[in-house]
């Protein structure tokens, strides 16, 4: 079927239904980044892959509205298709409901899927398109009523996050949340974000590429646990497991009627924005809504000792998996053909060689000259460039472990560098040692500190378009809440101990290179004083920067000072892992700035 | 009548309407920060003088919750009055909604008085207590059937700000507030800010210390123009001139009923926090609100050319007063009785003898040795210290010019200084010149930049308990929005080119000595590349820093270079207009620091 057949199918049935319109988002019934298959649906009928984009349909157009990382790849996708690119002004908003406001008539009925749109943007789209006489019906996936040969829910295996790893059992995660839910006065927790349930239960999967989640739901109250999920990805020795520690399975479809018994004068803890329409509607109106963050968002983002004792040594691994992968290119580059694309291949094996090693974290990127312009690029084997022998190549990668998710970004030259690649590339070093050196009182957010990964670039007119730093989870998703470093003040979680996240400035200059220094790093405690408590930032990734992108006269002494004891303390923590001769590469990228 | 006569006869009052509860709050009916004596209830009241506080009144409780900078003087001024004081935790909140919600019953009546309560704040109180079933009465200002002396609405003059110095006649003013509605969809505009009022129509007043703004309303049409004084406001000269521009002269009390006979399907734009609920409830619900901030507001905020060379201009002549002061200063401490009272006396005589000087923006705060860390210390001359040959003295003052309006804090210090004098001291200007060097996309807002000023102090475990900036006024208020450069989200206001703030980081030691360091900074281009167009501060404030409290050592070169230049700066603008003895005293006070 072609788009254009789609679009057809489509609108034929919005006219039966009455529809003016239909959009079509790319999303999940559980909000996710990363989609399962089954509900790639927006992929699916528009042939665009980015993932962000919502396509909404009318009887006379149909767009994609998404934001500038995607303007290019959809307007390659969209070619001939029938559906017209939108340009978002500002990422991630739902722009298209303004157009929904000015095109639609008043009296005319718009089309959703309820089970997909979550319950906070049903919200937004009652609030600005009912005062405009236009109505809503949630109640049809019509894209699923043509797509014929859509994915099943997958059903492949869950598996244990061994609690040697995990460091607390899920009795004692229950526990915590219970304790928390008693304090919000909340007799239930439902917990629909795929993230949140993986965490609690000390559970994995492979439902979706790169985080280790698996679909299903969880209902806590104070005395029972209740886990929704598809019967056959739970082992036979792991359903006896969770049963006998008090979990009761159930199906992942029974999770609509069971909210539907929820008694009279309970109240019930969730996250509008997270949880489905078709879901929260399920809820009587008796139980009063608690609409906040997720507990479990909150307790997972603030890493305990053992959690961080493991992620140090996930990130020993992938700094030992990164000097002998940069060491191999170095010594192959010119002898034998090497790409964007079959790069990422060789840096897999690299990590895959490291215990524990589970994938990759999100798909890497590897952006040769221009390329690395491209924020978002991901080379395939039709558009990589091959690598020379000059030029800038910015290498985003990162490993799922059993004991800690990574993320590193690391800009290397290949060649001779020149004056404004090296002035460019200190000014984001700089950034980045700004934030690492950051000390800060308690209640500080990232919207506070944004500015110091970026004050050496706007002082020389620059900057770059996203935001400094996102959250990290253990062994789960490699961007999580509710903490992060943007100038947006929407993020709003004061930073806590334990808190680990990236510390990314870049700078881009489209058509030529691109600039992106990326380390992950852990707010700890500091020092108290009669004027509060004061936290910093622990850096936990191991790996040297590019000495010969590096002007040394553009450093000030303390930011010199960090960068030769951040290379001290790479050499320490990965040394006793290394061969002599990687080892001997090593000390030769991490001389002293003097 | 003793406070508690009055708690006695306020609850009389209260059973006989049927209140539970009565709230007293520190506001008048255009939410001014300073309060004309009519509406000043809270503190003829209480005998509370602060000017943050409001008291809540039950049958067997009266409380006053107030923020830190208060304790001390409440508890003072409270003692043994029947009222308590209620510390609040989060200072500017209305922690006193959350106790009534908790003591009052279900089916309990909360009396308040709808003419000084804001729309924005009846809201919340609506919000937070008939869930809980308290009722709320608006109607009645009990403490005004009990006050037999209050004062009469001020009728001081009302008097022109001539066009010379305003820069825009009021026609302009109102055709650029017409476009701003135009876009707004507005019909109307209410304007209920007294310094909305004074800048829109180029009119000052004398109702309140300080600011120079006068009691009235005005509503704009696109065809008409509507001023709601008290007549014998004006000169017949002014009436005449007024009307004769088309401005509709109405009695101040008349503005209430004006807005029922709002036409069917109008719209009016007015800022809900700035609103009192009785006005609000006059728009017939025909007409459409539109919840803004007043169009004057964010239009008198960036100062134009004309606005921008008198401000350059006043401070000239602030600073040729503060160098005559503080050289007074310096030459007769010891030889004559100084006390931090009659240092005001002396300051403003300096001032005074400026043209265009009108009066102070605010109370001066001159605070000696452990005084200086009291943030809003007021010195009387019951309190005031005697100055010495010894300890630091924080002066924080302003005047109101025609041309300008001024506000400056300098710390010195009158004997040697202690080397922790000179340490803290050297981090507050850190941070001061930190700020003064920034440079920053257009989009940025204060809460982006207040790192900037923390930082130096942040590093080393201190910090500071108030915003580093506000916006100030054009011979209007020394505090104006709607930006500000303060850790709060919610001053969300981008900085413009033409916006006029204060750069203030301070460091109070508790029983020792206070410093705060204070410059007017305004917004102002600085270049524009292929990332956006980019803003700089520029420093309005001229008067040298004290450098026996400078350590040169902890200064970075970029730092001693921004000091050594504004040092330079100060003198070129200052010295023509200062006597020889006045130029050899400040050359003194600025050698380059090396």
């Amino acid at each position: 079927m072609t788009t254009r057949e789609k679009l057809a199918a489509l609108r034929g049935l919005m006219t039966e239904k009455g529809f003016a319109a239909y959009i079509i988002p790319p999303t999940d019934p559980h909000q996710s980044e990363y989609i399962p298959d089954h509900w790639k649906t927006r992929e699916w009928f528009s042939g665009f892959t980015g993932s962000a984009g919502t396509v909404v349909v009318t009887h006379d157009f149909a767009g994609l509205w998404t934001d500038s990382r995607y303007f290019i790849q959809a307007e390659n996708e969209l070619n001939d298709s029938g559906i017209e690119l939108v340009k978002l002004k500002i990422p991630h908003t739902p722009e298209y409901i303004d157009w929904l406001a000015n095109h639609l008539k008043d009296g005319d009925l718009l089309g959703i899927d309820g089970k997909v749109f979550s319950q906070g943007l049903v919200t937004l789209l009652k609030e600005k398109l009912t005062r405009k006489g236009i109505r809503i019906n949630c109640a049809y996936d019509l894209p699923g009523m043509i797509w014929q040969d859509r994915p099943q829910i997958s059903i492949k295996p869950v598996f244990e996050h061994d609690v040697k790893y995990a460091g607390k059992s899920r009795q004692d995660k229950i526990a915590l949340v219970r304790g928390e839910m008693e304090k919000s006065g909340a007799d239930y927790h439902l917990i629909t974000p795929l993230d949140e349930l993986a965490w609690l239960l000390n559970l994995r999967g492979s439902d979706v590429d790169y985080n280790p989640v698996f679909i299903g739901y969880a209902v806590l109250s104070h005395s029972e646990t209740l886990l929704f999920t598809d019967g056959r990805k739970l082992s036979a020795d792991l359903s006896h497991k969770l049963q006998s520690e008090g979990i009761q399975l159930k199906d992942y479809h029974e999770i609509a009627s069971y909210l539907t018994t929820l008694p009279q004068d309970s109240s019930i803890l969730l996250s509008s924005p997270k949880v489905s329409h078709h879901i929260y509607l399920a809820i009587p109106p008796h139980c009063r809504k608690i609409d906040s963050v997720g507990i479990p968002t909150l307790l997972k983002s603030c890493k305990d000792e053992h959690e961080i004792r493991n992620i140090q040594n996930a990130l020993i691994k992938d700094g030992v998996a990164l000097v002998r992968f940069f060491r191999w290119l170095e010594e192959n580059l010119g002898r034998m053909e090497i790409s964007e694309y079959s790069l990422d291949e060789k840096l897999t094996s690299f990590r895959d060689e490291q215990q524990g090693y589970i994938g990759n974290s999100f798909g890497t990127i590897a952006g040769y000259k221009d390329h690395g312009a491209i924020i978002h690029y991901s080379a395939t084997p039709e558009t990589a460039y091959t690598l020379g022998k000059e030029g800038l190549l910015l290498l985003d990668s990162g490993g799922q472990y059993v004991d800690g998710t990574t993320d590193i970004t690391r800009t290397i030259c290949l060649g001779k560098p020149t004056k404004e690649e090296i002035f460019d590339y200190t000014l984001v070093l700089k950034g980045l040692i700004q934030l690492s050196l950051a000390i800060f009182p308690e209640g500080t957010r990232g919207y506070h500190l944004d500015v110091l990964a970026r004050s050496p670039l706007w002082n020389k007119g620059r900057n770059y378009g996203h935001g400094t730093g996102h959250g990290v989870g253990y062994f789960l998703n490699v961007h999580e809440g509710p903490q992060g470093i943007t100038p947006n003040a929407a993020v709003s979680q004061p930073l806590q101990p334990g808190m680990v996240q990236s510390n990314e400035p870049g700078f881009y200059r489209e058509g030529k290179y691109g600039i992106r220094l990326e380390n992950l790093i852990m707010v700890a405690p500091h020092s108290e004083t009669e004027y509060g408590r004061f936290l910093q930032f622990e850096t936990l990734t191991l790996f040297p920067f590019e000495m010969q992108l590096i002007d040394p006269d553009m450093l000030t002494d303390d930011e010199k000072g960090w960068l030769n004891r951040y290379h001290r303390k790479v050499f320490e923590r990965l040394s006793p892992r290394l061969s002599k001769e990687d080892n001997q590469w090593l000390l030769e990228k991490i001389k002293e700035v003097k």
